[in-house]
């Protein structure tokens, strides 16, 4: 996929959620159901492009995350692009939604229902780059712990948890460890790429809503792997009593991985939303990006 | 099960709340995984009793459709409840929820969650019954139309509908069959039992915390077999044009089964709450229900 897209094809976003009970993680892998294999196997049917299609994501979810509203985008050839209404006149863009969702609803059950969904395509800036020019991602984290409704309609996507937590000391530890901060204590790190991100917001709430589940909010620039979930396992810590609220902040500052730290399971976490800047600060964003947070894998 | 407990039983109370998606429904069938079945093995197993223990419940739901909080009832000899604490220092009702969870969450996806919950266990009044002595039962179906978002995280629970409604022409149909009326046009009648029922609340609202998604809130003393989705369904017609508001008032009034009334799918469907007299009532409530409703199946 080159930096931006080639004259005579189209840059297309494509929005998407999925559960991702049944997936082994988005990024493809040979062998096993991962999100970006069934969607591009989708995209290549309904494309009838040669080649294969590839996927630029916004959040590389691992395998047991959800995701509302998952960002990624591909380059078309404008006369595909132009010519997939065919006689159904309805916009390439809508033709592209109703096509793929066709293909990927089929045979699953309830029916007509499926566990990866396509909320809109649309035509993108030529510089826009579902993983470099995202400003934000914003995750949530369901626990219900002892105090909470246990639903099991919702069990695909909150975690169960035994004891009763104490939602105000693991706000405190959580509201710590905001600000720009080196999170290798809190990543599994990658050979030549830093671990400073800007947390910008990381709050608990007992959700009346939900039944009194907590839902974490969890939102930064980037994350690196397996942040927001280790993360939590620091915030669990402290709400079930075994450390103190101040254990997740001495554990950033140290700046090593440390084994008492639990990654939590990851059933409870969804990718709820990718934010970006306006289109005229694309290309500054995805420059800026590429620079702190090098090559693509 | 004898109408009020015996001597030396305690009737106990047991609420429930369960994903409909991987049950034949709620009553025991041979062969086949129900609720009820599942239920009733883990209470045999948790109670040690020689012969087979037999619930009464509130809500005798369909295969696919789920609940929030139903309720049964069963008679457990005095001596067995008092030792069910063990030396765990638990209450008797909370060593049976405790354990009966325990039972019902092996070997699940993910671990320690489960298709089936108990939320609570209780002493009941000896006159208590969890099927006649209900004073109304209120259900939730909720529909995805083109207009509300599709969460693959919640498809199990939620139709998914390809047109736009228009909830306020549902809204209208739907206040319209509230009241008391014979409801045989929207059941499946059984031999000598009537089908005069109060449909107490019956209202379609758009959800904005659940993504746009149509909630409709039923409520009545009773319902008769399929008479949610019936009802439902007459007010999709509606919803999508192919009727007018005032149809499903003219089926209603017809007092005969309709062919263009289609049963809705029963995934969308949750039984939500029952609702009980205050314990001097009891006995009362379950005379009248008896004699209105004939007798247990």
């Amino acid at each position: 996929m080159t930096p931006t897209a080639d004259a005579g094809y189209r840059r297309i976003r494509l929005d998407l959620a999925y559960d991702g009970t049944d997936f082994a993680g988005w990024a493809r892998q040979p062998g096993l159901r991962t999100v970006q294999g069934v969607v591009e196997e989708a995209l290549t049917t309904v494309l009838r492009l040669a080649g294969t299609v590839r996927l630029t994501v916004a959040g590389r979810t691992d395998a047991g995350v959800h995701a509302r509203r998952q960002v990624a985008h591909l380059d078309v050839p404008a006369a595909v692009w132009q010519a997939l209404p065919g006689r159904s006149g309805r916009s390439p863009a809508d033709a592209l939604t109703h096509r793929l969702n066709g293909l990927l609803s089929r045979g699953t059950r309830p029916r007509g229902a499926s566990d990866v969904v396509v909320l809109a395509a649309s035509v993108a800036p030529k510089d826009f780059d579902a993983r470099f020019a995202a400003s934000w991602r914003r995750y949530t984290y369901r626990v219900a712990d002892a105090r909470a409704e246990r639903n099991p309609l919702r069990r695909t996507h909150v975690l169960w948890h035994r004891a009763a937590l104490d939602e105000q000391a693991m706000n405190v530890a959580a509201e710590a460890l905001c600000g720009e901060h080196d999170f290798l204590a809190y990543c599994k790190p990658r050979e030549g790429a830093t671990t400073i991100r800007t947390l910008q917001h990381f709050a608990w709430r007992r959700s009346p809503e939900e039944g009194g589940v907590l839902v974490a909010q969890v939102r930064a620039d980037a994350f690196c792997h397996a942040m927001v979930r280790s993360l939590v396992g620091a915030c669990l810590a402290v709400g079930q009593g075994q450390r103190d609220v101040g254990w997740p902040s001495t554990v950033l500052a140290a700046r090593r991985r440390d084994s008492a730290v639990q990654v939590a399971p990851a059933h409870g976490l969804t990718l709820e939303e990718v934010g970006y800047p306006s289109a005229e600060q694309l290309a500054q964003r995805v420059a800026a990006a590429r620079n702190m947070r090098g090559p693509l894998p």
